[in-house]
């Protein structure tokens, strides 16, 4: 029943959407606000809506594994603050210059340039302070440290920063598809593997094998996500998309259906969700959830 | 003896300098160089010189509190990549829109504004690497995790990142004294605060007294150096400062100088140094350096 499990992952997915959404806002709210426009400019981009597909991997995975959904707000409200940022910056004039992001101004269009580049460097700043200073129950601070280093890397030079290195670089320039897909391992897939380890550090057991297993799960599912970005540029509509339809063959981006052509990028998407499931068969929980979320990643219009 | 006491200081500053470059430099060969110019752009910044002042703060308080020089080594790198972060981005177009720091070109001169957005992006995240992946040998996880808490308050959006909005919105505004002591208790006195918190966390006593006396002294001393870099941009010239003296009033930017007069700026700034020494004078040790360092800074001539 495909439709109905869409339908179930949509519900939990816009749970955990208002549940990290809450607690960003509750955060937000503690600053003092000496610098309206500043904190103007970080809760327009944070709270401007968005899948929320890092923090729903975190709560999904977390509760798998025994963790509270009270600790797993802090990893999932800084990896949404991080992502957050990432967003801000690519869309600067000298990035993608990009000027709609879901359907609104990006926050360099609403405000202003400089101060975009500070809301992008204050919310990244916050993703460490969210993910330091949350009053965690059952995580002790060996984890906490744990969390904040495959945080960081995962964030930075070797990870996300990385990736969108890549990114400018490739733009205009032959790429392979063995390119493509490191560029992507990098820019996003290091982040969406983070979050199996910060659910995991949350969690009472810590078991590597299960450890594992999650990450490959992810790895597969974060290049699954990629390759479907891929086909919407080319498949949707700008108002569905929430930002003009064909970006990234007018950017002159390398994508997976311009290296492979439609119908192999879209087995290609089909082969990674295969993985993803294969990734979880060995777990000894009821992943029904994460399956129903690999299948709402696949099936998306936008 | 104020000309001997300012060598050995200088002497000091240079040993904690090579120490904190070293250190700087043993991190960045751990990347890989997979992404060349990102990586050159991060290097010549974070290696391009500068005094090194919040390192010295951490050696220094460090090791008067009894922590090691190994374990201090990960603080001072991490708020060294922080500061250099800060720098990048503060002279980009849209911000300052600085063409010289330190006599040489600024990043995104040297390099391009995507490079250099990305580079200070990279390097504010690789403070945090720094700091939680150090291998501290005295230090447990509570205090890493307290280190990193105060590090990153400190230079999110209710420290150097809201400074560094109130400074681009009181240019070509009407400022007051206390307007423009908000912004660099912001902007950078929160971070020289932190230098202390960190090389408390670092050392075996941590008695909250000796603590609450050296943020006195770094609070007094962070004030201090922004009134004395004041009064050069108005006494020195651009060979000896590496940017183009009297740039400050050029920008529009209030300074102590504008506001209280030359006379009455080098009076305030001698009466914060004079703070600095009497929130040394209750420490039970051997503070000469700290005081020297006090003195170097409000004595220099760039």
């Amino acid at each position: 029943m495909p439709l109905q499990e869409s339908k179930v992952s949509t519900k939990n997915l816009a749970l955990y959407q208002q549940r990290v959404e809450r607690h960003l806002q509750q955060f937000l709210q503690q600053y003092p606000e000496t610098e309206p426009k500043l904190l103007q400019a970080m809760s327009y981009s944070l709270l401007m809506g968005g899948k929320r597909i890092r923090p729903f991997l975190i709560y999904s995975c977390g509760t798998l594994l025994g963790a509270s959904l009270e600790d797993l707000d802090g990893p999932a409200a800084a990896i949404e603050a991080l992502h957050s940022y990432s967003l801000i910056h690519d869309d600067l004039p000298a990035m993608d210059n990009d000027d709609m992001r879901r359907g609104k101004p990006t926050c360099h269009k609403a405000f202003d340039e400089a101060t975009a580049i500070l809301a992008g460097d204050a919310l990244q700043t916050m993703a460490f302070e969210v993910l330091s200073q949350h009053p965690y129950q059952q995580v002790d601070a060996k984890n906490i440290v744990a969390m904040l280093q495959h945080f960081s890397r995962a964030s930075g030079y070797s990870g996300m920063c990385g990736g969108q290195a890549i990114d400018i670089m490739q733009t205009n320039q032959p790429t392979t598809v063995s390119q493509l897909e490191r560029m992507h391992r990098l820019k996003t897939g290091a982040l969406i593997e983070t979050t199996v380890r910060l659910a995991w550090h949350c969690s009472p057991k810590q078991d590597p094998t299960e450890l594992d297993s999650l990450l490959r799960f992810a790895s597969a599912l974060g290049l699954a996500f990629q390759v479907q970005d891929d086909i919407l540029d080319i498949e949707s509509d700008s108002q569905t998309l929430g930002k003009p339809q064909g970006s990234d063959s007018l950017a002159n981006k390398a994508t997976y259906p311009m290296l492979l052509g439609l119908p192999q990028a879209k087995a290609k998407a089909q082969q990674l969700y295969q993985d993803a499931l294969n990734a979880l068969a060995s777990l000894p929980y009821n992943t029904d959830e994460l399956r129903q979320f690999a299948q709402y990643i696949v099936d998306r219009r936008f």
